[in-house]
């Protein structure tokens, strides 16, 4: 078992995150590296030639996951770590982006140190988590744990109107080959991320290892009332759906905020029609993203906003259709592998912190294929999904020695 | 003074109205008939056959106004009758198109048992009021009323981006001749049109003279708060725009509730950013329309609608903006020809409602520059901006015989 912190290329490790976020830089700030958008190439080019400098056995696998691999002396199932290389329109450098550059720093400072492993050693960049293009989150990890749904990719479609099977065909990838990115050969697999919450960053914690992962649901709240016109139509005579999504939306926050946290909700997509400056709005559509680590907690919560929608539009004689897109239940990370995580932090002399991730994550859908767990480094001021995401240097350095620590522990021993 | 009720080709007008409900249909239902789009075209096409065939002399001015006209035998100054050509999006076949083709009938009727006027006597199609595309409100009647902004033409933009001019190049106009389209011969201007609520319907009333048309305001609010991770983001740290916005939508309702009819207060649009179904909102972006027929309470509505805005973005740590895109003062119709309007319909043996109209009109535009009155017939349920606005045959004859009989009292006598 390893007692000592492992050492890491610090500066490189550094500047590489750097050169990662200019991949993918937007007018007016942050990023947006969408799945297979040139920025998204171009960032999976870089890490594919970050791997082949460290002598890694290099792959764009059957979806775009970029895959660095030294086989171990001793064979078997691989030791994995990595994030998505993916962003969210108006991200910042970290989410995701962290994971893969320290994925690949770790491996190969291993292996310049260390040689060959014992075990199989695997950094990835996986190539889609955040569903910004097209709602298809977790793409990249469900290939590799096998969760792809039939004909997804000729279904899901971006706001151009564009299928993912053809954006898939633009970047030389083909959809029908989807299935060859199954991999039923990874033992553990370990994730290094920013918490994307306060939690760390308000306690002076500098590491954390995460228990469960919230499970998230995401509805579609259609509300219909009629149009009229602005002018013409009385107040008291409208149906306004806009009105109904309006009290419906202030009703959600307060279901989860009245259940307490982690429970949490947001309408975060709300469009009207004929969305006119002057009419009524006759049909208002909304989303909602609800969340919460204890799974029967996580079914009232759900039941309860369908509830608020449901009784809102009755008093306003609205029609109310709520439509789950997504339900994905809280999962649980492997203690074993979180006690490695556990013990790589205290050879630097830090006690991680228990957490739940209320954000999703790659880890919780490779978790049904290997053995998991997932450490966190502060986000300052708990900020994420935004321009200036940010840790500090040193939390970085610290996250990535603790991980290659881990690493170590699991594939050199 | 004519007592008796000027007779017209009913079957033919009710044929020309299907007629023209058919420029413009639109996938799903309804009409959306575009400015200088080709269901435009089609249509103010079709009206130029009609003023053609009636005899009279034809043309499209420089903002594309069709006009029909006769020369009077002792000159002057013309009257004028007319209404819009454009609809909403999803809009119905009565709202405009009932007065462009009643005109053109009366016009048409009143010239073939009459013979030459003693007045010069004008049908016309305006091109644009509703402001759906560009929105540019009243671009007809503001155009013959010498109210166009400079440059407007350049500065107006579609959803695609296309500027007003070169939608106008693209159907033969050309921007810079916009001022040629100027009128100052008009002497007296009248309107047909559905009253696009339900005073009439639920009264039994079959015809109303417009006293005043309401001042509208259009205000633009935006709502800045803090993007943030829709799971990690606890719910008590957030600064939600949208639930700033929805709280503030339905304060805005409730004004116009508390002033009383015929106050009315509506958002139209909303949007938000960066609109993720996993983010929470940062911003949120809606419209408010606000009228009011009393000129004073209009000022204190909007005083209102600012107010509560501003209180919510305190309470809730967000910043507001407010900014105005519009604001007209309600406009008094002209007496004297009202009344004439008001003689017309006793012709008929029915006394006209005096009303006030919450939507706007050209005709408020155009009582700049000449003097005015409008006759409205009841809608169906008050529906209108809808595809199912409609308006009982009979009455659609009957205000058209009115009207005729209202510019034989000006024109003939």
């Amino acid at each position: 078992m390893t007692t000592e912190l492992v050492e890491i290329d610090e500066r490189r490790l550094l500047r590489r995150l750097d050169e990662l976020a200019q991949r993918g830089t937007v007018p007016g700030g942050g990023l947006y590296r969408a799945l297979y958008t040139p920025s998204w190439v171009s960032a999976t080019e870089l890490v594919m030639g970050w791997c082949k400098e460290a002598g890694l056995l290099t792959r764009r696998d059957a979806v775009g996951n970029v895959w660095g691999r030294i086989e171990g002396s001793r064979g078997g199932r691989a030791i994995a770590t990595g994030s998505h290389i993916d962003t969210v329109r108006g991200g910042g450098a970290l989410d995701g982006g962290l994971g893969v550059v320290a994925g690949v720093e770790a491996v190969a400072s291993l292996v310049a140190r260390f040689g060959r492993p014992n075990r199989i050693l695997e950094c990835v960049a996986i190539c889609e988590e955040e569903g910004s293009r097209f709602n298809t989150n977790f793409w990249g990890a469900r290939a590799i744990a096998d969760r792809l749904e039939p004909d997804e990719a000729s279904r899901a479609r971006d706001a151009d109107g564009v299928t993912l099977a053809d954006a898939m065909r633009g970047v030389g990838l083909d959809p029908a080959n989807a299935a060859q990115a199954v991999r039923r050969d990874i033992d553990t697999f370990i994730e290094l991320h920013i918490e994307q919450g306060p939690i760390l960053d308000e306690t002076q914690g500098r590491l954390g290892v995460v228990r469960t992962i919230a499970g998230t649901a995401h509805l579609e709240v259609t509300v219909r009332g009629q149009a009229d016109h602005a002018g013409a139509a009385a107040m008291e005579r409208r149906r306004d759906a806009l009105l109904g999504a309006a009290a419906m939306t202030l009703a959600i926050a307060d279901v989860a905020r009245e259940m307490g946290a982690p429970a949490v909700a947001t309408v975060g997509t709300i469009s009207v029609e004929p969305a006119q400056i002057n009419v009524v709005p006759g049909l208002a559509r909304f989303t909602v993203d609800a969340r919460h680590s204890d799974n029967q907690r996580r079914v009232d919560l759900i039941g309860e906003i369908e509830k608020v929608c449901k009784v809102i539009g009755r008093e306003r004689d609205l029609t109310v259709e709520v439509r789950t897109l997504r339900d994905r239940p809280p999962v649980s990370l492997n203690e074993r592998t979180t006690d490695v995580l556990r013990r790589a932090a205290r050879s630097a002399g830090i006690e991680p912190r228990d957490m739940n991730s209320g954000a999703g994550h790659d880890t919780q859908i490779l978790s049904v294929a290997a053995f998991t767990a997932m450490l966190f480094v502060p986000s300052i001021g708990g900020r994420s999904h935004r321009p200036d995401e940010a840790t500090a240097a040193e939390d970085v350095v610290l996250g990535t020695r603790v991980l290659a620590t881990a690493l170590h522990d699991l594939a050199y021993a």
